[in-house]
């Protein structure tokens, strides 16, 4: 009764233009054509790259998740509704960060969106394995647990030293990429 | 020979872009990075929240109404593009709406844009049903009554008082998704 | 080898941005909530109605056509391009129009604009019907050396009276719409 | 395991936002409605007539490429997203060497985001077409040779004579369109 294929075109939709609306922050300026112009973007760029990043991981996380999937439900369609609330949120944040990379409130902002991001995936995954019965996704708790510390870490981290999570996204990256296979 | 895939699948393109089109709005400053900037766009990020589940919920029953449907007629594409302009207008008197919670022009503005996007659904449901002899959904014009009386009520409380649209949906919200099945 | 469904999805995806971005010039003002805002912004929205309207009759005309199709040449895919480039420029010269309907340089460019799109369209089909053997469109010749010298005409009359496109697109979508079947 | 053509359909959604993107930053002045305005912004229309050819042609490129692709493998799906990132600073990149076509960084600027974007393109190509065991690319390897010598000769002219990047696409556009078949 619901389509797998339209629910997830739909996500795709709103993830591609979520990545898309990112770059609509990097404007160079019209009247300064010099390699100044440039440097003085590059923290923007920096917090660009990072979020690009960090959503292309999770689209990838969410393809294979659901390629495994059969059946949908209403409960899943709400979770992922709040998982694609909480990605609406990261051009704004982001680009606050990237306006000023040592300031703490943008800085703890954009981490706590990360995370919020984090545990709407982690709902997300917990719904799709119960419901189709994958067995073979249910060894990622180990995982998951030592992500949700490394996530804690760096709101701590980010309180002291707010450029941190320019340097964070790298090893999160990986973290869950990995935890998808 | 009218495609039904490819409609739905135009009609959700148009749909995710609105979607995201909203946060647009949500621009935090870049020369202050307190706690206040947050402060200060709390209600326009209410208004964000409100429209973000509307416009979810106005997919979700969307999507349940042609999982059922065989085919599409010229009526039910044009009824359509009505619905799809109404719903384009929701990022403009959102924002307005978020400006100043106070205001009642924009109050009342935003309100009538959701009683007309409910009654294109309504309309494109009538459509939809009585094409594909869709009996098993005739039962819901009570429901339907009901949801128009407080479409009604909600016009004449948001005259006195002008931030009463913020409460509102989401009541709304269990009405519409509940008239889906 | 080249697939019809991916080519109609990308075209399907940069109309519906293209009909999208269009709202994003209905800014209603931030400090000013009063029904005078609104009365401000009519010009703007009525030259968001019909342009609204003109694509998405195009976008049906567009539908029909390729539903008939069954392959799809190169010289389809860069005639589609052309026509997907003059359809980009509609939410920039709407908004120019929008901004004062009485200017005749922003009326003369939107009419051009519009006459330039039903061409490509003109062009299109065409192509997509003497590739595909669909003579049963092969009678739409008389209709649309109407449908032109309307266009031209409409040229004419838009110089001396530069609102006349507001008044002007209603018959061309009866016009578009009847030209497909 | 995973899908060919859900990666299809979220590369076209991006890349179709990103053309369409580009179109934001054609702005006609709301309180000059001369024949001046219009000339005015004719460097910025030059720019992004390039910038539309050259992802257009990169697309058609992208859809005969995975058409006879069978397997995605998770290396080709990071390299499409180093592809898709390179493709969303182009806006951007455009949008800056439009504002002033006589200004060198700018232009060198622009110049470097088409070659990284060729270079990601080949790598993609070789990825798929040694996956896919797709022998009959292998012999576009001369013509992307002659291309990459066309490219930094373009750097170098670029250096001296700053608008020679809009002159320049028109040749690349043919030069890649070519190596596809």
């Amino acid at each position: 009764m619901l389509k797998k294929e339209r629910f997830e075109a739909f996500t795709d939709a709103v993830i591609a233009i979520i990545l898309t609306i990112l770059v609509l922050e990097l404007k160079l300026p019209g009247n300064d054509h010099s390699i100044h112009a440039l440097i003085k973007i590059l923290p923007k760029f920096a917090a660009y790259i990072m979020t690009f990043i960090f959503i292309a991981t999770m689209w990838v996380n969410h393809h294979f998740l659901f390629s495994q999937a059969k059946g949908i439900t209403n409960q899943i369609i709400w979770t992922n509704f709040v998982w694609l609330f909480i990605a609406s949120l990261l051009p704004a944040t982001t680009a606050w960060l990237g306006s000023d990379i040592f300031a703490r409130t943008s800085a703890i902002l954009y981490v706590i969106n990360v995370v919020l991001f984090n545990l709407a995936t982690l709902l997300l995954r917990r719904q799709v394995t119960s419901k189709n019965n994958l067995n073979n996704m249910q060894n990622l708790s180990r995982k998951e647990h030592i992500s949700m510390a490394v996530n804690l870490l760096t709101l701590v981290v980010t309180w002291f030293f707010p450029p941190f999570p320019l340097c964070w996204t790298h090893y999160q990256h990986h973290s869950l990429v990995a935890s998808s296979y």
